[in-house]
């Protein structure tokens, strides 16, 4: 059987199982998560993230700069160390380089890397430099800390919890459009606001912490996949459904304008495009309008709600119309 | 300018020079050891280990089975963290497979990684499976954890101490040397031993403890790639130099027994085969006879002395008949 038969969720579970009292044992939160939580003192959980960017699969070149590059392989990992409420400490970084990379490339990826660690606190402590016969992969681990009562799982939400994300959806995917359709017609401010969303995601640290520690967050990831099926991953871990209102989801105002320039839904970006990175939560309701006043006057934005956790399971929508429709999930496939 | 004209060391001190203060900051052992030391709570540091493995540059299919391949990558990363005499907890495993990849391929790879994780109390804690329009890559970083006093660097020798390792090297090579030519006349039990060193390379976990907890390690290494190029690491990392002696040079029987029949020497093998992960150890003259003593009664095998530092920098060597002549290091080359 080929994998995307399969599913990631079934291999995942079949992986845990061929691997029994060796996958993530002692009721720790592993495999699954955004990031793992694992020991590390008695006060804080060691939070850590890995993933691996493919090129032709997760970036293209020379579409894409090093230095961009660099920013977000880091950002993305930040990201996922963010959504379990975590706070970067330490990265690791793996290459795999065609033969006929030059040095010049790999030190443009460190620069567009290093700013970023700087500001967040993190430290660029070790990795792993190798050849690749094919395309240039990258694997990054990032290691952080977060207090033991604050970690921020996908699995707590309840019905009646408030839905929200950090910020408005689809720029990315209207970046990716532009890259992938270079004869657009667009105004270049656009142009540069979208591809700017692509390359230089922002992983929402200190909003994650904030958010942790506020207590009123049930269930925390970030968009990455997309909102529907990041979304169904919430829902799968609480185990409960998801009621979406349309005329609520935060699109983006450059994926607004650039989506009928590409003949493309706006909302569809929003819905489905993935790779915003901002953080996708649940908060308990009568929290929620004390919590999003504090949120807005410390960073200028306020949540944004987009509906609700309900109990009965799927995923759910009130369209602009007024009638309820069961959404299916079509987001990035992985195979 | 290509990476392979720089040298891998050279590109790693312009990197850390990118990075600035992101990299690896507050004098912690990070970029350029096997492992990176970083703060975990007041009696450890935690360690953690990052290799890449590429399909066709570190590892042939299907000359390997995935279950081999899946115990080596973690092996491999593993003795790692058992060079700076850490004990491994946690493994994430990166995977970008090619679209063909099968569901039982991963399964096997698993079941391969499993065994090893469990006997020696590491647990499979996340990690990330994507897809590769290239060849298979493997990503594994380990965490471990060693007490603050007891880490073993690269860079403690001092002139005067005994250098030695924890086995004989050059089976792993043998092994290679079958695989890259299967016409080759060997007896079977033979062939299956190279092999097995090859495939099933044991981490030095339980030997690294107790040499930690000895005091009487200066420095240590795991043999990667190719016990001269090791010691060239040792020797810089220390300031010093390196003087071996030829008849001590523990060549595995295997190679011994192999190379005759594959036209190569068996020493070669020993010297620059690389991927045998002993464990390469500077140890203080006045306590290796009762080190080894202790050593061997505990492990069934003694520490196998190979000659000592010295203070003129350099690999030397004294020959079977006596001529003391200098080396050039000639092992993996990574680009």
């Amino acid at each position: 059987m080929k994998i995307k038969d399969l599913g990631e969720r079934a291999l995942i579970k079949q992986i845990t199982e061929v691997l029994g009292e060796s996958a993530s044992a002692n009721g720790f939160v592993g495999i699954g998560d955004d990031a793992a939580l694992t020991t590390c003192n008695k006060e804080a959980w060691l939070v850590t993230s890995k993933d691996m960017l493919v090129e032709g699969v997760h970036f293209l070149l020379p579409a894409m700069t090093p230095a961009d590059l660099g920013y977000k392989a880091l950002a993305v990992n930040i990201s996922d160390i963010a959504a379990m409420g975590g706070v970067p400490r330490h990265a690791y970084v793996a290459l795999a380089l065609p033969k006929e990379t030059g040095v010049e490339f790999i030190l443009e990826f460190y620069r567009g890397m290093g700013p970023l660690a700087a500001e967040l606190g993190t430290t660029i402590s070790g990795g792993d430099t190798v050849s690749s016969p094919g395309p240039l992969m990258i694997s990054i681990t990032v290691q952080g800390e977060v207090d033991r009562q604050k970690a921020l799982l996908r699995s707590g939400a309840s019905p009646g919890d408030i839905l929200c994300t950090t910020g408005p959806l689809g720029a990315s995917a209207a970046g990716l459009a532009l890259l992938l359709n270079r004869e657009l017609d667009c105004p270049e401010k656009l142009r540069s606001q979208a591809l700017n969303a692509h390359f230089r995601p922002v992983p929402r640290v200190r909003e994650a912490d904030f958010l942790a520690h506020s207590g009123a967050v049930t269930a925390a990831m970030d968009i990455s996949d997309g909102l529907l099926e990041d979304l169904g991953e919430i829902s799968q871990a609480s185990g409960c459904g998801v009621l979406l209102e349309e005329d609520k989801i935060p699109v983006h105002p450059a994926a607004q304008q650039i989506a009928p320039l590409a003949q493309s839904l706006a909302a569809e970006w929003a819905l489905n495009g993935g790779e915003d990175y901002e953080l996708l939560l649940a908060v308990q309701s009568r929290r929620f309008a004390s919590l999003s006043r504090e949120y807005e006057s410390r960073f200028g934005v306020p949540l944004m709600p987009i509906g609700k956790v309900v109990g009965e399971k799927g995923l759910w929508m009130v369209t602009k119309e007024g009638k309820r429709v069961k959404l299916t999930i079509k987001g990035f496939q992985h195979f």
